[in-house]
């Protein structure tokens, strides 16, 4: 990628300045939200709305023009119809705009005319060395910048997690279950129609981007399949990249053209070849999100084995499913696991001694909880460690002793909390802050799990 | 079964007094919060706990044996450890006991002398005719009866949906999901090591039961796969089961046979027969969690096509995908269909007129939400329908277009309100007390669809 594209990227994700077109007094337009959302998310640079005859809106005064703005414009925001967009881009053009967020649909995805008027916005694009962000795009979303330029007023927490995804609503689904489990985000954006700015572009820049650990792509469709599956694979040499690609039936293929104007091609052909590449490829937008958490906070461990402790088995025989059919394994514990095992839970313990431990009853008790998980994090063959615990109104969560163990190992402790969203939240702020990811379900937990050994193998980790 | 095991199920389901045996002043033990259960949920019926030297505990008079207390005991709830438990049961049966939970493992689940000591339980059961739920179990729970006989403290809202699971662990990541998806629950069973009571017996139970409207079974094993099957497709053409069988790696059948004693079988005999007997199957507590919430609120579809509205193409494209796997179809519409969509969206609509509809820009505004669904469902290929809608800070949700078209249609619909659990709960409130189901994931929302067209096909519904 050349180097103007990844300044200009960087001038947009990151603007001193943001002139928002087509704004009107009415919150049911678009326009009113585009500039509702910079103002909610707070962002701390300068908002300019542009109108022709008002005078303030939403507490900021208005220009009439972009002209009449007294200061450069990194980044235009742009509200209005297709045909308008294009005039207005050109506007920014003379304006010595960075570059444009275009939502307006009806480009590409609508056939011949359509077609000729993204041509038009190409190449007054080029002509002005601009770069948009769409058509056909939700916008784009910073944490770091407290910036929202989408229509989509909403409060994120900021995290290390960016998105790309080609749908928006898509998008949005996985910024909303982000917040739901407690998962911070970093950059998302909606690519639309990729006129000037392609996935694997969003991809170089973030893969650069310091602050962006992990990267989720949502995909319906390319042409330039080729060349999104190289980038990604050496972005993923940096940094994890999880991948969600749709359309495993045939019909949907069909319903991506007229979506983004792109071909989807073969489900089959995309997941080979991005597991080539060393990608890690997930079937739905629970799993996307399962991973990335667990990617953006434990550190990836040194190989593949598993060491389970719980105090019910059911939930461990479906992570131990799951996490098996994508590659983990879980090792018999050593000779000297077994002894402190059986310390803690006496010499002749009700329980079948194996990983994963079920050590059922005295499970239930933090700190009996904190021994065995010592125990068991120490073992040689242990590479990873999931803690289930099943909350309950009378008994302490072993929060404090899995804190303590992961800090005593430094290897990755995952923590299966079976609860619901809003009981486990101040457990899960405790341990989220401190690099352990919680699950409320063992299949999420399984998938997060899987996440960490896919990219352990990746980085050259002990296959066990 | 025989109506003697049905009468003591519903006994035991429906007890007019519970003793509670093993009870102590320690909230941190199993007996403590076997009472305290029972108190939290609200039991109407007598409670008894059996202390031999406390007067009182939690509020309520302590007996010193089963035999001091003054009346009749429906079931005895027995937190002793599995030694005292089969004497614990001998006394039940002179007391003329019905039912007994036994929660303590150490049981066949442990070798040889833990099967030997099962046995002798079973022959105390038999010798009474009691009928043991257990042993090695949570426990159940009755939200009809407000009785909640685990050792989980919880306050259940009451629905249509029962759960048989052979996981404690499993089912209470169930029972805490369906909180979070706002579902009611009928009633719930761990089953334990099924000593006296099978898997099917309780299905038997439920399929009687015209409180539940929904069956959902997790198994891990069971020696008895064949009777299951039989018995679950039998109960299938009374009311819709779903099935999560877990066991898709070969190392999680090892793993089984030392919770609870049992032999997995292999997954895909075991998934190829239960499709045979028409049952839906399902991988993971998610789709099992959506797939009942479907069936418990929506009516069963006349045949198998899907109609989708949508301002937001991407989500529909995922749903599309995970429908069309299941075997969904989403026909074209009518002529007259497309007619009355161009009146609503002006006569050359910015969008591609297809099924999904992708209404964009309009798609936005509840009344045209409202119009668009009532003429897609008017249109006589199309079954179900799914609206989908991001929900935005400024926006009215199309709640009531979506109740008055869904009541004047008679058809079944399905609601993808994006959005996360807490921002959607009050639209969901709504939304569930009138039939509509509601999801924020489009995979969850497509796992809810083709959970109602599996049980459309299975009652000859027509395959479009």
């Amino acid at each position: 990628m050349p180097g103007n594209k990844l300044e200009v990227l960087d001038s947009i994700f990151y603007p001193r300045s943001v002139a928002v077109i087509g704004v009107t007094e009415s919150s049911d337009r678009v326009g009113y939200n585009l500039l509702q959302s910079l103002i909610y998310s707070g962002f701390q640079g300068k908002i300019y709305p542009i109108h022709p005859r008002l005078e303030s809106l939403q507490g900021l005064p208005v220009y009439r023009s972009l002209e009449e703005v007294p200061g450069p414009v990194d980044v235009a925001v742009i509200g209005v119809n297709q045909f308008a967009t294009v005039e207005v881009v050109e506007q920014c053009g003379k304006k010595g705009v960075k570059g444009v967020i275009c939502v307006a649909g009806g480009f590409r995805e609508m056939g011949p005319a359509g077609k000729a008027l993204e041509e038009r916005l190409i190449a007054v694009a080029r002509q002005y060395n601009m770069e948009v962000v769409g058509p056909n795009t939700l916008g784009l979303i910073n944490t770091r910048a407290n910036l929202n330029a989408t229509f989509y007023p909403l409060r994120l927490p900021s995290g290390k997690v960016s998105f790309v995804s080609q749908s928006g609503g898509v998008g949005l689904t996985i910024l909303h279950k982000a917040m739901d489990e407690g998962l911070g985000v970093n950059k998302w954006v909606g690519v639309g129609n990729r006129s000037t700015l392609e996935l694997s572009d969003y991809l170089e820049y973030l893969a650069r981007d310091d602050s962006t650990a992990v990267i989720g792509v949502f995909v319906e469709g390319t042409d330039d399949a080729r060349r999104l599956v190289q980038v990604a694979g050496e972005v993923a040499r940096r940094k994890p990249v999880v991948f969600y690609k749709v359309g495993r039936s045939d019909t949907v293929n069909l319903a991506a053209v007229t979506h983004t104007g792109s071909m989807a091609g073969s489900y089959q052909m995309y997941r080979q070849i991005l597991q080539q590449f060393g990608l890690l490829v997930v079937e739905n937008a629970l799993e996307m999100m399962a991973a990335c958490k667990a990617l953006a906070m434990a550190p990836i461990p040194r190989g593949n084995g598993v060491g389970v402790v719980t105090h019910t088995a059911g939930p461990s025989i479906v992570l131990l499913d799951e996490v098996n059919l994508r590659g983990g394994v879980f090792p018999p514990f050593a000779e000297s696991t077994m002894d402190r095992i059986k310390e803690v839970l006496g010499q002749n313990p009700p329980v079948v001694l194996k990983n994963p431990l079920d050590a059922a009853g005295q499970g239930m008790q933090a700190a009996a909880i904190g021994r065995l998980v010592e125990a068991v994090l120490d073992d040689p063959r242990i590479d990873l460690l999931v803690a289930i615990y099943c909350l309950h109104l009378n008994w302490r969560c072993p929060t404090p002793e899995l804190l303590a163990a992961q800090k005593r190992s430094g290897k990755p402790v995952v923590a299966l909390y079976i609860s619901t969203q809003e009981q486990v939240r101040e457990e899960r702020e405790v341990l989220h802050s401190r690099d352990i990811p919680v699950y409320i379900t063992p299949e999420e937990a399984a998938w997060g799990v899987s996440a960490l050994l896919h990219y352990a193998l990746q980085r050259g980790g002990i296959s066990r």
